[in-house]
């Protein structure tokens, strides 16, 4: 038996072991780079801000011929195609035991303003590639296989991050879901049947134990695979994010007219809240501390007029929970103090203040499995990130699979990762999916 | 003869001398108040804010619907209207003697967004209400009456203010004016062209002496009359005002995945530079001097992503022109020690550092005149706002006469003036006017 470079043993085995009909010769993930690479590219189209940017907010034109492009794709590799009232997409690939829990990958498709054309897509396009090229293997799972596109992992529009995968979960409920409003001041149900989605969105959720397991493919967002010049990394656990918002009520009025001595300015207000909130992050001391005042508006916005009011929202994550409720703690605290001192006023508000996930260690095994059958060296990690997967947690056992992402660039124009190293990332995950539905 | 309150020796002297027709009985300034109002409303319609907000940028819809109904107006009051290729309008009140120089005034329908209906208005409709009441008084002046409302004096769209004063004194170039772009990256030609003014910019620019005065009617903007409980001021300097401008590049990034150290987050850099204006304002002790951060918007704006630009207006005013520069030089040290320390980079630009304006004593007199004789008891006082009565200065002697502002408020939709205390300073704006066109 010849083996060539990443033709490996255990795709052989995994893949003979469910069909017998494969025998002999090694067995490639036969992976069509290019034509992911083009679907990617095509992808990229649909957004509001000029290329390279990317620029795909939930619901609106942009997200929608998005939703329609992976049907169509679903459609054409023959997978069944179903939607939730949320605007789940779950593509199908049945499994020689179709009454059998099914296993899960996939990622969305959304993305924040002026961000890249890798984070979400490469888990969705480069999922629907994984079973894609298991097809075309002639491969069968025993347990189906199922691709999912979950609906705003970004929190672009109503300020909540992965409503999807958090409805799916039971984490929000359809109460919160529909009191929430857009920046616009439209409401989510509003929003959605303009989007095309009507049914009840009681419906969403789903039971535990629904999947057998799920597995994420995703771009790092950091660093550290790039740096250790490796292809992989393997999610052991996923930090805990909250996400805490604040208006700023001070009090406007002329810039020239308005004198210095009483004015209550809420720009240096949320100034100096955005100061506290990296100080508060660099408090702790450890590496894994992040702060962020992503978020950050003001009104009216005319260089004469005293700002009156400020809308700030601020990320704060951590892998350990009480180190990260901490935080939100002194960010509080500081406010207090501001607030008090400059006679503001402003409530901050808990969006979500999410536990860290662990990954299963089923998962953890396949994905190593598949990575030393590929001859590909990996890295164990924590994914720092928020990824549907941290709900999916909720729901079964649970992974990720990382790829590198140039300068550990993210959420940004220039975020990059190659074609060759979205290939590897796929292969792991087909390996990855094959095992574990076997 | 029978002196009923305001109605004063002085309208009747200054008007029977012009018309010797008008003799015998007090004279009366027959201001309709209520014209004025029902006009001050339907002015404030024309906005893109809901009301009682007003927002109308130059040459959006909102304004060219003002300047449809502006002019209007001048031709139901059989003024003769023409209008310059910055769209300057000019509405004509012949005088006995037309080769004279005119007396001007007038101020500017344009509000910054969700700001309020007095603000410049009152100066433009107040104008034409004291134009027409000398009219229905009879009285025809011996110099012209002009009434010109100037385009742009707000900043709101081109980042400069007091665009058609600025350009008609010389202080602004037509090159400089071509050069502008706005915040959507529209250049200043296209848009004008788009709101149908179309001439040769260089036809803009008056010579010095081509006016006989210029006298500017508008609200304090400030709380100093309501607190003397006075109904007039009467303007001695006109502060000195700079603007500044600045864009911060730093680097974006995800939220979770790009560690603290090494950010170089441009909210943060700009959270200090707004703090470090007003720390400047404050640190000359004195009460005249004032620094805003008006203008604030960072780049992409989601929760999850490290601000990556951030764009900043700063607004510096003092009556003390070595003192205002001084301030000045101050926030740009600061910034240079910030953008050091933060690794961010952008550059400090003045967009404008005018100098104080100095009111004429012979127009101040006018005012003083016209007050005794209505019995309104004044201050004499400074203007600590953008008039275009500081560019005026540059072309003739001129003059301001303030009425008070509620609490001070101005640029807000909550910004009020009277009806009765607009009436007297149209009635003072009216005598003056005559005074000075003898």
């Amino acid at each position: 038996m010849v083996r060539g470079h990443r033709k490996s043993p255990l795709a052989l085995h995994l893949l003979q072991r469910r069909q017998p009909r494969c025998n002999g010769g090694p067995l490639n993930i036969p992976v069509n780079q290019q034509r992911l690479n083009a679907e990617l590219e095509e992808l990229a189209t649909f957004s509001d801000a000029p290329a390279p940017a990317v620029t795909r907010v939930l619901w609106t034109a942009r997200d929608l011929q998005a939703r329609a492009y992976f049907k169509s794709l679903c459609a054409e590799a023959e997978l069944d195609v179903r939607e939730d009232a949320l605007g789940n997409i779950f593509a199908r690939f049945e499994g020689s035991e179709p009454e059998l829990t099914a296993v899960a990958t996939g990622s969305h498709t959304d993305a924040i303003p002026h961000s890249g054309r890798f984070d979400g897509c490469v888990g969705v396009l480069g999922g629907l590639e994984a079973l894609r090229a298991l097809k075309s293997a002639g491969f069968t799972p025993r347990r189906s296989l199922e691709l999912i596109m979950f609906t705003s992992e970004e929190p672009t529009r109503f300020g909540l991050g992965c409503l999807g995968s958090r409805t799916m979960s039971g984490v929000l409920s359809p109460e919160k879901l529909r009191s929430l409003k857009d920046g616009d001041g439209i409401d989510f149900e509003t929003a959605r049947h303009e989007g095309g989605y009507t049914g009840e969105l009681e419906s969403v959720r789903l039971p535990e134990g629904c999947y057998h397991a799920f597995v994420e493919l995703h771009i790092e967002q950091g660093p550290l695979l790039e740096a250790a010049g490796l292809p992989l990394g393997i999610v052991s656990a996923i930090a805990a994010p909250a996400t805490v918002k604040l208006t700023i009520e001070g009090e406007g009025g002329h810039a020239g007219a308005r004198l210095m001595p009483g004015r209550r300015d809420a720009l240096l207000a949320g100034s100096e809240l955005a100061l506290a909130v990296e100080n508060a992050a660099l408090s702790t001391g450890a590496i894994d501390t992040v702060a962020t005042t992503g978020f950050f508006q003001i009104h009216p916005g005319a260089v004469n007029s005293i700002p009156s009011r400020t809308q700030i929202e601020i990320d704060v994550r951590d892998i350990e929970l009480e180190r990260r409720d901490a935080v939100v703690s002194q960010i509080r605290d500081a406010w207090a103090e501001i607030a008090a001192r400059r006679n503001v006023s402003g409530t901050l508000e808990t969006l979500n203040a999410d536990p860290p996930a662990t990954c299963a260690p089923s998962i953890i095994q396949a994905s190593q499995k598949a990575a030393a059958a590929l001859d590909l060296p990996f890295h164990n990690m924590v994914s720092r990130a928020y990824h549907d997967a941290l709900f999916m947690a909720r729901l079964c056992p649970t992974g990720m699979i990382f790829i590198p992402s140039k300068a550990g660039i993210s959420h940004r124009p220039d975020e990059y990762s190659s074609p060759e190293e979205i290939q590897r990332g796929v292969e792991v995950l087909a390996l990855s999916l094959a095992e574990l539905a076997s």
